[in-house]
């Protein structure tokens, strides 16, 4: 998979890339991550890429020109399966549609800043809008991040134990039942005696049970699909 | 504001805090970010801080030893007001979470790796546990990252605009209208005609009603509060 990020601001996406899962994956050659500074394709020598919006009102918007040279320089060089915007008014995130983007080939992400971009872009280059949750960023680059990550750790060969992905939160739309590690005692604190039980079957349906409680205490409308 | 992020991947966390507006709020006094490595809090001298489940299953677990060792000693140097548990399976973030935090003085927040926190972390010191989506990430770091964006955006003086942060998406329960910038003709698309009028009164008239369109149309579970 090839992802290419376009952004105002690529060194606050760096370290994440550079560490852990996202890390490990780029070094397998898993993914690569590709990052353009939309500021390369200002329109003017000063590095404009935004202006006012127009109507009146606070905040920049970027301006389409710019979006529109990176994306088809980038297009020029290889076809795209989508080209995410990231925007808090668009569909939201979940593991359905990082399930879905992990089996792309290449993907374009663009990250909004300020007021967001001109309308046009979404209009005529973006393929899928994308919100990471009912809250407001001061920009695009940490949901790009978030959506990376997401998607990234799904590709086959990226976590080492594939079976961990698997009983992660959301894959069977429950929660996961509550975790233990020694020591069995702590300050008072006991291990559910189950847990240690050694019975596998009634281990796994105590889980069972726990991530259904916890679900409906937590997230019912989880359950309601 | 004071932040205190306890972390198994300081590095990973660097980028975005160095950046954008963190950085700038960070630079302006507004609000200390401070990271703790919990390998530094480990059990014994070859860094151990997780241990495989009891019960069996695949993924490791971040111990309570260190966690409390970190904690405890945060603790011992001034009173929190939170401390928040980064979790998939927690109720997720939204704007209205966002700005009762940003109203708060000193803030823990622990993030969760490989399967996740000893259930007894969660009982016995986290006051609130969130996520950010309804997808699973690699670390609770991005979802970190996220939250104090979200939140020291919302700190006054932190956005040069302040009226800028009031008619972002959500601060109302609707998504935002659509904007444009120059050029007024892209390629033969044009930007909407109203919004050149000059006509304020019809501007804002025709803005809430493309807000109220477009979250009809993307988001109308946010109408039904």
């Amino acid at each position: 998979m090839r992802i290419d990020i376009i952004t105002v601001s690529p060194g606050l996406l760096q370290s994440p890339f550079e560490h852990s899962i996202l890390k490990r994956a780029i070094n397998k050659g898993l993914v690569e991550v590709h990052f353009h500074d939309l500021r390369k394709y200002a329109i003017n020598k000063y590095g404009k890429i935004d202006d006012y919006q127009f109507g009146g009102g606070a905040g920049m918007v970027l301006m389409i020109e710019p979006i529109d040279k990176c994306i088809s320089e980038l297009q020029s060089e290889r076809t795209y399966d989508e080209i995410l915007y990231m925007t808090p008014d668009a569909p939201v995130l979940n593991q359905a549609i990082a399930n879905n983007l992990s089996l792309k080939q290449n993907i374009i992400i663009l990250t909004g800043h300020y007021k967001g971009v001109d309308q046009r872009v979404r209009d005529k280059f973006v393929t899928k809008e994308i919100s990471i949750g009912d809250y407001v960023l001061s920009g695009g680059e940490l949901a790009a991040a978030v959506v990376c990550d997401a998607v990234i750790r799904l590709i086959p060969g990226v976590i080492g134990d594939e079976t961990s992905a698997l009983t992660d939160s959301f894959q069977d739309n429950l929660l996961s039942p509550p975790v233990y590690t020694r020591p069995a005692v702590y300050d008072g604190m006991e291990v559910p005696k189950i847990l240690l039980s050694g019975n596998f079957p009634k281990i796994d349906e105590w889980r069972a049970e726990k991530a259904y409680e916890h679900t409906k205490n937590i997230r019912p409308d989880l359950l309601e699909d």
